[in-house]
């Protein structure tokens, strides 16, 4: 087996450029492997890598730098051999695209510039509370006492902020997104010349010691990047931190992730500033083993289709529209494809089409003709592409201390969660899945939830209950969003509402300790035995 | 010649989508030409192209909409029959993509939502100045007093403001940027509940009936964008509106405008949110005939190259880069070009290379290969593509009422400049070229200005005279920037100086009236007659 060390190619003093000569020598030479020396390589992004993206979940369509691009590669190992990849500002540290069977292994991941800012609780006073700012002050302008992030001359306005406990590095119990003010356009930022920050009109004075992280509203960039590929592998990869999200997949097929976690380091409470994992109409098998998810500033993992919106039908003609502004662009519909027509109240398929031939008019029109009659398909419902459709298992994680819910589930595959411990503020587990706001699709056919420990989840806002079916905004007698969802040999602890399941036409819930009494509605057959 | 006819094709409601129909039809069929039915045709962004575009001199790389694109076509004509072409916010009316030998003609362009907003003076008081809200006020919002325009969630700052006089149209006398006050970020905007908008902090009052413009700092598109084409004609093109510049051509060769326009209608002050006109690494002769431009937000017509900037040399390999980010991603250097490297403090060539072969690296870095060796280049230096070198000739023009100057001459072929009118209150031709911060080249060859009026030119602040040679950081003896600069038969009113030439090998100003004594400086050789 071909194998290219990059130390042969360190010679230019600029590792972005050098990355590039040897990841051409990988393509030339047909090697299989692509090694590097235990090291940290710093990214400079002059010469790195750029490809125009529509990252889903990101909103910000265009060029985007990438240290690590694997494009139309085949057969190709990155073992880094235990390196940490170090990327400032907005810069992705590993893209793939369109390859097959490709492995990334032993390697740790760092921005420390992904404009983010975390201060500390120094001191609290009447109605302010003053800050260290330990990371990310490079980032942040105050203009007329507003905090924002400036990215090419444009100011990017704060988004949330979330509070970790000084001690146990958790989200501070019962706590959630804006804990100083719940109308965070009140607050007044300020610079004291002691070079501390003062926040003015404080509703909840946090406690000393606490950190704070502000987060700013977009996401410009992600740690790995994944469209259009099949059998990738991420093996014993750490995310220190990150611009966006950890890793994000669209249009995959088969992945594996084997001891890939996000890991605070630094001084940082907060590793990744999105999502950990995040899915999105991908299809096979998504495997996540072994891994433990901390810090992220949104879920460890979520996975979903994207529903689009009938605008128009002309015969056998549908103009579908991206309804979110971060599914833009997507390339989600190909020839041959079944689609689903449903309502988007409900969420409830009606009928299936199957796409002939399809036009992408721009990043928001959809054009596709369709092999059948559409008579009785309606303008104003949704369309969703069940020919991605992944099966999930999610075995043997930790998901603690992050912002927002553990896991979103909405895959249609077989999903398996076993032997997971989670502790998270929100919701551990929620199906989502909408077809009014975030067009997220979609139901699931078989959820299974099995020996997982759910340690004081939901403390703080993020969802109704430690396992939570979202609800729909209607429901037809005796037609379910999710099949069969089942839990068993749990154990769960904490004050909080522990199951709450909707719109499932089976639902299992047996042999778990500590769960109450799960809240049901809309469930066709319930089998509950034996949970103290 | 086939001609096929949009009312044919005007089926379904939406003109953009029938457009698409219509564009591909003239492909298919072979047509020469497109006619439409004089009318007026709102584009709906919804349907319209999109592609994604490097515009030079716009700054925003990435997807833009565009209602009318003509790509890789040859031979065609587009006759709008003086239609009017409605486009509202981030959308191009026209982009015409790497085609040869195309016409549009009889078209009216509008945009009455270009991120700027006009205001009427109605009152003054102590320090403050109440503005009436006509135009662009949906595009406003207001921060704790600051005002902005918003971009997907982006908050996009305050530029300038400019001043028209309320009866005459003109730019306000002796005024140029900020007129309310030199430091616009003292300004504290409010709207009153009587629906005026109040300016505090104003230092200067403006008079009452006058109308305040304010720009906002981005061009996030253009009404006429060209790249990559040969032969292009523009006549009869009038444009009352549209976001950034009015006609912007990069990399194109031999293009004419004859009668194209910027006219104000709609009670605005203002046409394009920028330059009338702008040419940038084109070729071949570039013919403005018959043309008016006034109330444009910049110049009336600018034409350059780019300088890069060497920064590393290896062997015979360059890296150059791309110093101005409103130059991005231009692929400026071909296989085979000959470029020219120069001191960036005098802008004077040393020696000439030429490109046996080129990789964009990403936006920033071009790597080049020379087929010389490159002993006597330095890094550090400045590079500039002599391949592309376009002739002007500028015929028959009148340019007035509009910010900044009249034309930036920056053409290396020969210019010719002639029986045109000017009231501009920057200068109204300016030979700029920079190769420290806009990185716009270069020196001119061989121009003649020729039976023009100046009238009141450079009554404001931008530029020192109505003809004026930007000076270089440095000068060395007996080399000149600009080879020949010839002035004649013209005639010059006002009170400012009318001509400064500099660092040229020959001046010749002759048969002049009103033109004062001309500053000249490191100029080779003055023949300086029968002026009065």
């Amino acid at each position: 087996m071909k194998t290219i060390y990059f130390r042969d190619f360190r010679k230019t003093g600029d590792d972005a450029y050098d990355l590039r000569a040897a990841l051409e020598a990988c393509r030339d030479e047909g090697a299989k492997r692509l090694v590097f020396d235990r090291n940290t390589y710093e990214i400079n992004s002059d010469r790195c890598f750029e490809r125009s993206l529509n990252v889903s979940n990101h909103g910000w369509n265009g060029p985007h730098r990438i240290a690590v691009l694997i494009e139309n590669m085949k057969d190709l190992e990155l073992d880094f051999s235990g390196s940490t990849l170090v990327c400032r500002g907005e810069i992705m540290h590993f893209a793939f695209l369109f390859s097959e069977r490709i492995t990334l292994k032993n390697v740790i991941i760092e921005n420390p510039q992904t404009g983010c800012v975390q201060a500390r609780v120094v001191s609290n006073g009447d109605g302010f509370t003053d800050l260290e700012v330990t990371h990310g002050k490079e980032q942040l302008q105050i203009r007329r006492g507003m905090p924002f992030s400036v990215r090419q001359g444009c100011l990017i306005p704060l988004l949330t902020n979330v509070e970790f406990n000084g001690e146990s590095g958790a989200i501070e119990r019962g706590t959630a997104d804006n804990t100083l003010n719940p109308s965070p356009g009140e607050l007044d930022f300020e610079m004291l010349s002691n070079g501390l920050m003062r926040v003015h009109h404080v509703k909840r004075c946090p406690p000393i010691g606490n950190y704070l992280v502000f987060l700013f509203t977009h996401r410009f960039s992600a740690g790995i990047f994944c469209e259009g590929c099949t059998g990738l592998c991420f093996k014993n990869v750490t995310v220190t931190s990150c611009y966006g999200m950890g890793l994000i997949a669209q249009l995959c097929k088969d992945i594996t992730l084997d001891n890939f976690s996000t890991k605070r380091s630094g001084g940082r409470m907060y590793t990744a500033n999105a999502d950990a994992t995040h899915f999105v109409e991908c299809s096979g098998e998504i495997r996540v083993e072994n891994c433990s998810f901390e810090g992220q500033l949104d879920d460890a993992l979520n996975i979903h289709g994207i529903y689009t919106r009938i605008v128009e039908k002309s015969g056998r003609e549908l103009f579908l529209k991206e309804m979110h502004k971060d599914a833009r662009g997507i390339r989600i519909i190909g020839k041959g494809d079944r689609l689903s027509i449903l309502k988007p109240d409900t969420l409830l398929p009606y009928t299936e089409i199957t796409v002939s031939d399809v036009e992408y008019i721009n990043s928001d029109i959809i054009q596709i003709v369709a092999n059948e009659s559409l008579e009785n398909v309606c303008a104003g419902d949704d369309a969703e592409n069940i020919s991605h459709t992944a099966s999930l298992v999610f075995r043997g994680n930790t998901v603690r201390d992050n912002r927002a819910r553990g896991m979103l589930i909405a895959a249609k595959g077989k999903v398996l969660i076993e032997d997971c411990f989670f502790s998270t503020s929100g919701s551990a587990i929620l199906f989502e899945a909408n077809g009014e706001y975030w067009f997220e699709s979609g139901g699931t056919s078989s959820v299974e939830i099995k020996n997982c420990i759910f340690k004081d989840c939901r403390h703080g806002l993020w969802g109704n209950a430690a396992i939570e079916c979202a609800p729909r905004k209607a429901v037809e007698p005796e037609k379910y969003f999710h099949r069969e969802i089942v839990i068993t040999g749990c154990s769960f602890c904490g004050s909080a509402t522990q199951i709450s399941l909707d719109n499932s036409q089976r639902a299992v819930i047996k042999n778990n300790t500590g769960c109450k009494t799960p809240v049901l509605s809309h469930i066709g057959s319930v089998e509950a035995d034996n949970n103290d």
